[in-house]
């Protein structure tokens, strides 16, 4: 029996590795993979914002050891970032 | 509709709350608190783990600002690392 975190973290293994193996490195996101994986899975992120270069950005924030792929460690550094976001608009919603 | 990506990040964000709400602060995980959801959310891991003194050393890694609490940013740096860990052992087995 699974967990719910457990399931959480396969989650999070699982939907990296759906846009990573379309194309060259099966194990890393390419810009295009990364685009694909933002309009599918965060679409309402980045409707909000209004950045036409907003892939962009984020890929070059990401890729830290700038290969032009985004690796797991580095996919798993965005889904935090936007997750303890997320949590303090919950938190304080729930305080008010 | 909720993506996949998307209901991950809710389902980290749930069960931090589910044991940080039982005592204390409720947007923090207390030492107990902390040792509740790993025993309840991570059992293999802990099982794994012959140490006895596992939960206080995460305790100590992740309480990063020595307030004897677990904060939501600091409960993501323990998830972060260890679903790194996890898709590395995955991919390691998907090359062999």
């Amino acid at each position: 029996m699974v967990s719910k975190l457990e399931a959480a973290m396969e989650g999070l293994i699982k939907v990296f590795h759906t846009y990573s193996s379309k194309e060259g490195d099966k194990y890393k996101l390419s810009k295009a993979e990364l685009k694909s994986l933002l309009q599918g899975e965060l679409s309402d992120f980045l409707a909000a914002s209004k950045d036409p270069m907003v892939v962009e950005k984020i890929m070059s924030d990401l890729d830290e050891n700038r290969d032009g792929e985004v690796d797991f460690q580095e996919f798993v550094v965005l889904v935090a970032a936007l997750t303890v976001a997320c949590n303090e608009f919950f938190v304080e919603s729930m305080k008010n």
